[in-house]
């Protein structure tokens, strides 16, 4: 389905070579103030063709609102936006038509599931992800007021770590025409303690569903993560202190933020994983939709490392989910607080 | 919330401590033949105290089923059952009484959110797995009848990968009074393709979230995962090939049976990853719910590696969310097969 | 499904002539003192056998819990809990073994869809309504500690409209085998304004999928409701009026206490309709599996009016709603406090 | 929350005097020829202005669709589409701005909860209504390939049952500058037995929930309904009978088509209520948002009975409603088709 989300949810279509995406944002809190600048600039972040690591595709990415939104402020009604395609060259893809691409959705989403729509990657397409931004920008401006703060960068570029290291690796490898994977990691500051569920609903569990959504994730963690496996418990656990304010924290943040599933106030900070981009420049064995075999070999615009242009979307999805969180925790306060004898 | 699953649905209730877990199965098909003693091997195949490498708890965790079932089969209705606490030494626990165990889920869950039970883990209890096994169980009976099967093994614990080194490994570990991480793969094999969702209900971030809803669970990857981050598009790309029997395959499985989202008819592998447990014999530093800081040195049973026991529940969690995924792609298969056009 | 509710949710289960009924509410805020007395005492409502104008079918209905209560209250777990069945006599189905009985669910939930368990009504028993009963306990003692309150009472049998008529009713409709229908109406007091959504989720709206998931409701109306069809709106609108300590309310209730889908602080009426209860004692004309034609006479326990015993479950099911969109309406409020300028 | 539907879902948007109003529809077969000219056909039926019994506003409501159809088909991606507001005159309801309008939603969606947006009726505006339209044309076209039929029509105006009758009385009520209610009846025919849950998921509960969701409507039932509630058991229960080509049915459809919340192939026959509208021309008492009472009289365009516009909006929703149950029944089919013992 293409809702995310519960008490705030995204719900979102279009296509990449239609004539608009689109979203509809459902339960955005009444009277928060909108600014149109900072939607703006949040999508301009995501937006493609801004530099030489990217792909050369150029979007407009003009978002007009269509509902939800008065004098300035949300009223509480669904916020509905469209946005139009502008820069569609089908052309480009049609070199591929008939044959399947590796590691593309072109033949999970064959004939015998949905339509195979030749003009572009469809659904599949990353532009979707425009869409994401807007919900995010959105769910930002409530967490602002709350004093909630959700940042991502790009961490790793293949086995590189370093600014210039990566920025380097992602020139190499797209001027072979290949691609190449990455992490983004993300933190959330400000959240307070007991977002999350013990069980199915753990707020890790909800962060990693929504990070593995985005396209070309092909993992995530928290914490220490896979980095920790050798670690030992004693190592791991992350001891309670008492702060000068007196207030209770860890001395370490091995847990990253999430114990038992529920935020417990530190930062909350894990990673996520993007594949290299399977749309490569180089010539790959493939068969067509009759099933010969035969070379395919791609011209055209390509992101050598999505995680790069995937930071603002990491952003996007982990906004949504916490102010999701955030608004389940608000529905059971008034009982617990007129419980004295707890 | 308590519930697991969206057509295949599985809410579970019960604390460690007090007299019964259980849970609710509802979606089972009607029909399905319910071996009962398939259900009782995997019940034991998750029972602690059967090796000196996991905890000395010990439980019968006799399931009573007390619905849905009749003759032996499946009716359709949902299918209730109990699992009755048996060997419960709060004793063990009373130690901690007041003490915030460090990397516990006892201050996220404290006073200001959930009435603490000090009388075990409560809901944030492994025990709470049991009755994941059972649903688990069921819904390997009805993969069964369509040719579908999971299975996961201990891949890894600290940076040992053999059978040997993990054994000795979790011994020494375990007499230190200590615990270690592990990784936990899964493969499901003889999933048709198509399984999956394009956007937010990709088939990973379902598995995702199934995984990181196990307790202790602090990472998932699928495919070439986090070890193919330095890989280049071209490598890690899967070739389309035409086997011999005329089906289209790919020629790797770096995609992990899984492309855009959506199964592609290959093997579906991922990891889980499992971070030490937190309950370790070494003391620690920690607060109490006054803010006293203070040491905690805990005596009795503990897991050293919860990787080791988590397997069953890996499967379990795995092959529930498969059948959800199978039966939610039946809901619009009939449609599908009256369009001859596509 | 066998779940209700979004925010405060029961799951069901169990067969009538099963080891075994028994319900999960999950979303029970924690704190609560659990009064067992009240739950007893709801229960001892529904049970039939307490007089002559119900079914002499006689149940113990003790309930167990099995989780979520520690020390007399809630503890925000999902409350588990079982009812075993007592007093089944399957002699009384067999009669109907191989007939479709008219207007049951025998013929619907046949061969196709379910296994037909032929001991009795299976999941379309009104023994089912004990669970829900059980719940909608759990819910009024939420409510009551916020002041709001939900009674129902029976308002209609066939034509009569009076205590002594309708209860001369039942018992001549009962001496002849046979059954009528009735009317149940229910008030909810002490709700504040504002519970509900404008669109798909009118507070009447789940009002009105509640009672008509209760057996046997044929209809519901609210407010002015089908007797209100020839008032004029000049008549039927609920003129504002400033109350004597300044708060603003309305000057009758053809409303019924709901406005645009969203309550506006008056009291919220409502009826539901029950039809005559299928299971007669007269000859009934029916097929049976295989076609044949018969006529199919039924002896044993029966309802003469289901009306009558429905009062307590109308309670329950609008007093989950009711808690439902409550703890729903609390996830806005936090944002709704801090924007001063609305 | 926006969003009605469980696996064919419509998301909605837009208030009636934004720059548009517009929606999703999630879940849509693919390979479904979209034919527009019935799309607009639907709309037509639905578009105020056409005759002088209804409002005399008047709107091109033009759907653009924006994604999901390609080459006239439906490619299962989610369809989102507008319908751009053209005829919107805020000066008709300033009139009422400051005051609150009896028996509208001016109150309940009043400061505490929504920002009140003065320029129309907002979300709670008929005009969502034409999304809806839009939204059961599509399902429709679904339908009409399985060969199930949704037909209302406007049954009773007051206590006028003829078309002339009806029709004078609609005309006297808006020469008086009044309002009257109506009953909307709505058959289904050539749905198949066994649509439905036994539970919470009756048939007759959703489509319930349906009718009650759209504006106005104060009432819903089925079968025999209200009228039947003098009726003896004996009557009321439909007879099964052997049809001359063998198959089952009932002699009588006081069941309305459902039995026990399931379909059992008979024709679906339900009725839903209108009230009133509450938009009069007449003088009426009320209050303003400082609690200042006054007489509020309104001028310009209203519908006298809503219940006859209705009726294109009750197609609308039960052809969703049906549709969606008719694909949960597909979910579970396959494994019923493989067991051959039941």
């Amino acid at each position: 389905m293409n809702t995310f989300g519960t008490l705030f949810r995204l719900t979102t279509f279009g296509e990449s070579h239609g004539p608009a995406i689109g979203g509809v944002v459902d339960g955005m809190p009444a009277g928060i103030a909108i600014d149109m600048d900072f939607v703006r600039h949040e999508m301009a972040r995501r937006r493609p063709g801004q530099s030489a690591l990217t792909t050369a595709r150029r979007e407009a990415d003009e978002v007009e609102f269509l509902s939800g939104i008065f004098d300035g402020r949300s009223t509480g009604a669904p916020i509905g936006f469209i946005i139009r395609n502008t820069d569609t060259r089908p052309g480009d893809y049609e070199q591929a038509a008939g044959w399947y691409r590796p590691s593309h959705a072109d033949y999970t989403y064959g004939p015998e599931v949905w339509l195979r729509d030749h003009r572009g990657g469809g659904r599949s397409s990353a532009r979707e992800t425009a869409v994401r931004v807007v919900g995010g920008a959105l769910a930002k401006l409530v967490l602002a007021q709350e004093g909630i703060r959700v940042e991502a960068q790009l961490m790793q570029v293949g086995n590189e770590t370093t600014a210039e290291g990566m920025e380097a690796l992602i020139r190499r490898v797209k001027e072979e025409g290949d691609s190449i994977g990455g992490v983004v990691g993300c933190t959330v500051t400000g959240s307070p303690a007991r977002l999350g569920e013990p069980l199915y609903g753990k707020l890790h569990a909800a962060l990693g569903a929504a990070m593995l959504s985005i396209n070309a994730c092909h993992g995530f963690d928290y914490g220490s993560g896979f980095d920790g496996v050798a670690m030992r418990g004693s190592e791991q656990n992350d001891a309670f202190v008492r702060h000068s304010d007196g207030s209770i924290g860890t001395a370490t943040n091995h847990s990253g933020g999430i114990q038992g599933g529920i935020s417990n106030g530190e930062p909350i900070c894990f990673r996520a994983l993007f594949k290299p981009t399977p749309t490569i420049l180089r010539p790959q064995q493939t068969v067509d939709k009759q099933g010969n075999e035969g070379t395919l070999a791609m011209k055209g615009r390509h992101d050598p490392c999505v995680a790069l242009r995937a930071v603002p979307v990491v952003e996007a999805m982990a906004a949504m989910t916490i102010l999701d969180y955030y608004m389940m925790d608000c529905a059971g306060r008034p009982f617990r607080d007129t419980s004295p004898q707890r």
